[in-house]
């Protein structure tokens, strides 16, 4: 019998997880990724241009190249690794380091108090409303939204039927993030985004400055209390898991009154799988609404799918979007 | 050519990599894997026996399963994983869970500054005098550090020629956790521990706890102003990381000042690998210096050869400890 001798490498790397996220944000933060998209950088340079002291620069660009995010050449210049180049450019429109700027500013401290949210199972956070009405949160939180609408966009563009629709409305649209990428693919699509009144001006400076004004406009309500708008297609991402189950169902219902006969409902998540033993993403993603909001939790794809039935859509298909999330669609 | 296709699966990885190990010090804090130590436990009865509010439950234990902390069967019992079984029970003498807590308490909130010592260069934290000055932070500091010595202990007894020396003396030896292992597997060693003198009630309740007092005695000194105890062999474990190469020298001086001839020094570390581009553990650590200390930073193994060998350290060899940490060993 063979049997690997335990070692506590594991559980090791796993209470030290929090470091490399940590060095992830500061770089994001500092610009290091959007400096050297410019060109390659010796240690100095670099240093100078994103405001870095001596004393921990050398490891923090180190620990970035260790982390494959950046690599280092024999003469010592760093420069992006590709992933990192594509995704974390603030000046490029695949940028995704949004959401993680919002990681470091509200998820990483909030997480803080799990173990007070698992023994009271009260949140810490209060409803977007509320939290709108500070500017830095408002844009925090969009620009955060844009980041993670950015990384299904591709998935969704892709794997969706679009030809056989016209129009898109995405319900808590944010900045229009997940819009302006279907319309910049799909030149016959119109529509826009569904979101709070205070989200107007991100929406429309965002969507203007991505050229797609003409196209996407923004429709503003609390789908808590209003009815959603209608469009042949209607995406509703990243928000159910915000909510208990009955105002998950409540907004399911909503998107299938506001669809047309034959329209389309598109929800995506960080799924968990049916089985409920192998998706960490998604658990440690429910957690968190357990950390941020008053009732919500992530689900199956199986739990959604009961959910959609009752709400009476029908076809249901799964595609998947990255390592982490899926999409399940529903037809009227 | 084959080039494979950019996804943002990696960084989104890296980005929420802190909740998984969060979720691993929740576990720690909440006793969670101490009470499945003693049987499985289905949802209900862990839930209670833990104290943990029905909302978040059933996530925070799917999470811990998806993590491989945990396992559950069929009928929806938990139970421990093999690791977190030999490692994260309070109640076995090889928990580790003391660094965990630790981290959770002292690092994890700490590495919210990183940007700031990152552009100031300079750290928030207290010498050590200072902080063992609250009972709290002293005990959080030396449990971790017995947890970190627990991680070590195997390699350092099996990989070390302890049949040719007789005396051992650990400086910065906290609680003595090293002492204690190297004694418990090593019949023919006596010796002890050199620490701060606050810390010697917790070194003498530790091995009095452990069984090992008439073999093992506490020295309570400073050792930026004292010279060091004599031992046939001394270790410096994850001390020298701590200091400036100024202090580091001195220190590895000392050292060779208080062995006999022929004695050996044991330097334990997580060393950064001697090109500095794979070892992120030991990057990361030197960031986690540049937040906690005043001029700290951690360092790869030609470094500390070359400072070893200007304090007349000969015959130095390496041995791996861990998939972190290794050890160099010279002979004075």
């Amino acid at each position: 019998m063979c049997v690997s001798p335990l070692t506590p490498n594991r559980i090791s790397e796993l209470g030290k997880a929090f470091r490399a996220s940590k060095a992830l944000f500061s770089a994001v933060e500092l610009g290091v990724f959007t400096v050297l998209a410019k060109g390659p950088r010796d240690l100095e340079t670099l240093r100078a241009d994103v405001g870095v002291a001596e004393r921990g620069a050398r490891d923090f660009f180190d620990a970035l190249v260790a982390l494959k995010l950046l690599e280092r050449d024999g003469a010592g210049h760093y420069r992006n690794g590709s992933e990192a180049d594509h995704y974390l450019d603030r000046e490029k429109p695949t940028y995704i380091g949004g959401e993680l700027e919002n990681l470091n500013k509200r998820g990483y401290p909030h997480w803080q108090f799990l173990t007070e949210a698992l023994k009271t199972g009260k949140s810490r956070g209060d409803g977007y409303l509320d939290q709108y009405a500070d500017q830095s949160v408002l844009e925090a939180i969009t620009e955060g939204m844009t980041g993670g609408a950015r990384i299904v966009a591709p998935g969704i563009v892709t794997k969706f039927p679009w030809h056989r629709y016209r129009t898109v409305v995405d319900i808590g649209t944010s900045q229009g993030g997940l819009p302006v990428e279907i319309a910049r693919a799909h030149a016959h699509i119109t529509g826009g985004g569904f979101d709070l009144p205070p989200v107007r001006p991100r929406f429309e400076s965002y969507v203007k400055k991505q050229g797609f004004s003409q196209r996407l406009s923004f429709h503003g309500g609390d789908f808590l209390r209003d009815p959603l708008p209608s469009a042949d297609v209607l995406i509703i991402g990243r928000v159910l898991h915000n909510w208990d189950v009955a105002t998950k169902t409540m907004l399911l219902k909503k998107a299938h009154d506001a669809l047309p006969s034959g329209g389309a409902l598109i929800v995506y998540e960080r799924m968990i799988d049916d089985a409920r033993q192998s998706s960490a993403p998604g658990l440690l993603s429910s957690l968190n609404m357990l950390i941020m909001t008053k009732g919500g939790f992530d689900y199956t794809v199986a739990d959604l799918s009961v959910w959609m039935r009752q709400a009476s859509f029908y076809d249901l298909r799964v595609e998947r979007l990255t390592s982490e999330l899926s999409m399940v669609i529903g037809t009227k």
